[in-house]
C-alpha cells in the first residue's frame, strides 16, 4: 500500500494521530473534520496514499463514495441533517487542503452551507459548443 | 428502469430536451450545465431517476463517479482547469435544484469557485464525541 510518511491522512490511518473515527475498514477511514463547516461534518479519506480524485484507482474510489453514502445516511438518520453536501476538491487552487483524496461529508441543518461563487455565467452557445467538444473528445 | 414523467434530468435522459451532451452511455449521461459556475461546469447524471446521493444504488453511484472521474481528467487535460470540485447536493435545504441525482463536476481556473459558509466552527470536544457516536452507530 502507497503511503507518505509526512502526511496527515496517511498519519491518521496508521494511528499515529488520533481522530474522532467514524467508520473503518482495510482501505478507508472516516472521521469527523476538526474544522467543521457544520456539526457532523465527516471526512472519508482512502488508507493508500493518492493525491486526490482524478488520480484514485477506481475500486478504491467506488469504495470511498460507498462509505461517503452510508455516512451521509447517518447524518440524515442520527442528526436530523435537513441535507447534505457531498464535495471533493482537486488542486490547491479548488480549495483542497490536504493533498491526499478526501471527500467531505457535510450535513446543513435548514441552512445551505456550501455557496458557489460566480454561479449563472454567461456563456454564448458557441463557446458552449467549443467547451463540450472538448471535454468529449478527452473522455 | 426508473423514470419520472415530468423530471427534466429524465427528460434529458430521454432526448426529449437537448442538452450540451459531453458523455452518455448505457447508464448515465454528462452534460453541461446551463447555468455554469465556471467555463466547461458539467453535470453527470443517472438516466435511471433516483432523488439524490443516498438514494442511489450502490452499483450506479459508483458508474456515476467513474465517469465524474473521468470528466475531471478531461477538464484539467483540456480546458486548462487548476482544479476541479466534485460536488453533489443532497436535499433542497443544502442547495439541490433537481430532485434527480446528479454530481457537478466543476473546473476552477485559479481562482476558487466554491465557498463554505461557517468553517471553523468551534465545537467542544465532548459534543464532537457525541456526533461520533450518532453517526458511527447509524453505519
Amino acid at each position: 500500500m502507497k503511503k507518505k510518511e509526512s502526511c496527515i491522512f496517511c498519519r491518521i490511518a496508521r494511528g499515529e494521530i488520533p481522530c474522532y473515527k467514524v467508520y473503518e475498514d482495510n482501505f478507508v477511514i472516516a472521521f469527523l473534520d476538526v474544522n467543521p463547516a457544520s456539526r457532523g461534518h465527516t471526512l472519508v479519506v482512502p488508507k493508500e496514499h493518492c493525491s486526490d480524485f482524478t488520480t484514485c484507482p477506481k475500486d478504491l474510489l467506488d469504495h470511498c463514495f460507498e462509505v461517503a453514502q452510508a455516512i451521509a445516511q447517518a447524518q440524515i438518520a442520527q442528526l436530523g441533517a435537513t441535507g447534505v453536501n457531498v464535495l471533493t476538491n482537486v488542486g490547491a487552487s479548488a480549495g483542497q487542503s490536504v493533498l491526499h483524496f478526501h471527500i467531505h461529508v457535510i450535513p446543513s441543518y435548514r441552512e445551505p452551507i456550501l455557496g458557489l461563487k460566480g454561479t449563472n455565467l454567461q456563456i454564448e452557445d458557441k463557446e458552449m459548443l467549443l467547451l463540450q467538444d472538448e471535454i468529449k473528445k478527452a473522455i
